[in-house]
């Protein structure tokens, strides 16, 4: 079950092309490519012919020509030729899906085309800031359903044990430290202030703090499957855990997480990290985007096992600690989402 | 649903030898082996002991012994021997198949034995005429319903789209061109006749034609699934397309396609191509079979991703065009055969 | 359908070690470790908190810590430890299974824990006799259920087919040897003795015998799974095959076999082969597992296959042969303590 009126991320612009890519959102076969013009058409993969996938084809001009007969459907999945014939059928034309390009990111709208309204999309300015934040790409298949990488993203003591040898370090560091939960006003925040603490030697070597400072951890959720992640530090007692402004000239990393259901049991993973202490630097953008690559390869190792084992068994005997209050508030609003779609559908249907 | 009163091709006679070799048929798993006295035996391919494949045994004189404790089976299925125990119970006796070696290959019956009939089996005199045409064997496995790959046979449109940079070269020639189809004694036939063009270079490298020539491309389907090729030319105006006998010293390949269903979803398939037109150059022969080769890879590539396909989305909403009419036909015949044994089978059920 | 009151073997103990197993067992998943104290911990395999496996997890001296948030279990199943949180709830308890070391073996009792009696486990004094019967360990995963690998050790017949080429030689002197099938306080024994006969080559490079020798060949299933062998020969005439204890200084290999199933259609299968005629050369033994080993990968082929074709075909039309005897009455015991068991659940239930 998947909320359908909502913005899902299709893949990272850059990757959209005139070569087609086949790939599979909230399980419906999509091809997604980009005409020569430059206009980005999603369609369902399969011909209205003989149902072969439209991504074995070839963008012309005029739209995608399926590679067994050659029909060409153009971007609004409306058929403009037929070879050998003059008369083209309405029965041809195959779903199209709405979609729009913003931050670097290729957004999808699975729901109903009339209610898509493109204001709706999160602003990530990040990506289009190239400046203040250098930034590099990841993609991931990830076997494993989307909800259970957006609970690993939402939870911080997981840092300590997965990624123990890597970006982790002292569990207790991660469990020890303060948890708030806020709701926001589209999602919900977890954070976490460490004020007047020793930097750790990864933040000293990016910036030469003086002395003691103020650390933040910051994870905001934004339905369907975006997390925001902000981390930093700065001299303390600059005020910068409560005001925003006062975070620059300390070591700060943006990490864009965004989580898209593939199948039920496997998502699509589009992450970006961004350097926001060494900007004139390449290799420490070089370094974070490596660190972060492996970190994440550790959390698939257990988000898949994860997976299987649920598959088997199921959800209902688990047990919830303190820690999951970031996770269960995520999950709630999610549902409430789906629970909100379900009215909306039976009302319409009752109307 | 497989036709079961019908001739079906289980292999290339030379490939069928003492080494047993199991084989999935209409989705019923066969050994086919040859005894040293030349006999050919289908059998099912389960031992009546244990179970297991007799394809893992040996071929004897007597037939074949089971891999496991030594049963041995001979052509009929009979057991004619238990290691250790002179009685062999009537329930020892397992189904064989209805055999023919005829033009090359081994034809099974995969209906009621008592109305196989040799006689019906079609004749391929070129599998026998290596002077005239001589020729090679392919053998490959589809991972797509037996139907998806006559479709691709009964039409000619996707030879410019699927072969493209192979044999197929511009669409335009092969979706402009006058086709007719035509009722056969058994099938269907679809015939497009070039009169008065220019030889394509292929053709001319072939033969040193002086001026003009008159083109055909013939396809009979014969049921379940065979489909006789004929493509060729010859100087134009001597009447070569309205008579067959008119053919001889112009370009001219025939290639055979024998599917045979595996299961529901993959089949079998077998084919030759024989060189018409440079009969005593071993290299044309070669080249003909190569192209073909990578050609027919294609369009494996196609029917795989379009089985995969319809497995999901079905076939109910999809639309057919003008050149379909070859392949609607075809699956007409077949639609008509299997009704007419169901007909029969609800007959001898009442009677 | 399983026996669940009764001992399995889960692994050599020399495999048990502080870096957790997966293993499944009658189709449940379990964690294997032993703690750095020495404790063998058996442990459904899924976190009471996310479900993730424990096996990803790393063992301390209080239990396995999970590889996700670090809850801590111990050998028993209780949490003992959730980071960031004092409390620990009652529900946090997973099931464990009572495990027993013996004989170089882990046993685990899969049914009622208050039932599981360590004195029904069978003897098997070879396993740390080093100096009488020095011996090698195996593990081979088997893609087919548990019984049909029991059958195989059932029925000697399948020596002379399967390994004609390796232990196996002439089919028949396995299939023309008088067999005796006996039932034995806890299961079925099959025995072959052949008095007065010449000792095969093998037989004669082990031992330097003088003439003609009294061969045995013994085989006793005990339940669940477990098949105990003891082949060998002795100077004929000495009252070898009455006495056990006129057996010393002959040829003497003893081979033990323990399946376990994994799930429906997959077993594991423990096995170990001790060399009982040239105990101070270590060639020997080594020699006669790496014949063993060969053999039984030439059993695994047909087993796995007989799996295949079983679960397509079922069972119900196969013939039984007379050398099926020893297979039947291992069935049947098999059979009977399902029975069993199932009646005493019935009573339970309705008491
Ligand atoms: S399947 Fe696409 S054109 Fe025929
Ligand atoms: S299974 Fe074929 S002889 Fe036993
Ligand atoms: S899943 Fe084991 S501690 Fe969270």
């Amino acid at each position: 079950m998947f909320i359908r009126n909502i913005w899902y991320i299709a893949g990272w612009a850059k990757d959209i092309g005139t070569t087609p890519i086949a790939r599979r959102i909230c399980n419906e076969p999509i091809v997604l490519f980009r005409t020569p013009k430059g206009q980005v058409g999603a369609l369902i993969d399969r011909c209205c012919h003989r149902g072969v996938p439209l991504s074995l084809g070839t963008v012309i001009e005029a739209g995608i020509e399926c590679g067994y007969h050659g029909l060409v459907m153009d971007c609004s999945g409306t058929c403009v030729h037929i070879p050998g014939q003059k008369n083209i059928p309405a029965s041809t034309k195959i779903r199209s899906y709405p979609v729009v390009e913003k931050d670097e990111l290729i957004w999808i709208w699975m729901g109903d085309p009339k209610l898509a309204d493109p204001s709706q999309i999160l602003d990530y300015p990040v990506h289009n800031d190239y400046k203040n934040w250098p930034h590099k790409h990841g993609f991931y298949r990830i076997k494993g359903n989307y909800q259970l990488l957006v609970d690993n993203l939402m939870d911080l003591t997981h840092l300590g044990y997965v990624h123990k040898t890597t970006i982790g370090g002292d569990p207790n560091t991660h469990v020890s430290a303060q948890m708030e939960t806020r709701e926001t006003s589209r999602g919900v925040k977890v954070i976490r202030h460490m004020p007047n603490c020793l930097p750790p030697p990864t933040y000293r070597k990016g910036v030469p703090f003086a002395g003691h400072v103020d650390r933040w951890q910051e994870f905001e959720f934004v339905p369907p499957a975006t997390v925001l992640q902000w981390s930093g530090a700065a001299d303390a007692g600059k005020g910068a855990l409560t005001d925003e402004n006062q975070r620059d000239g300390g070591f700060s990393i943006r990490v864009f997480h965004g989580v898209t259901p593939e199948t039920e049991s496997t998502c699509l993973y589009f992450w970006s990290t961004a350097n926001g202490y060494r900007q004139d630097d390449p290799q420490a953008t070089e370094d974070l985007y490596n660190d972060v690559s492996t970190a994440f390869r550790e959390d698939q190792v257990m988000i898949e096992a994860q997976q299987k084992m649920l598959e088997e068994t199921g959800e209902a005997d688990l047990v919830s600690i303190i820690h999951d209050r970031g996770r269960i508030q995520m999950r709630r609003i999610v549902d409430r989402l789906i629970e909100h779609e379900n009215l909306q559908e039976s009302a319409a249907a009752s109307a």
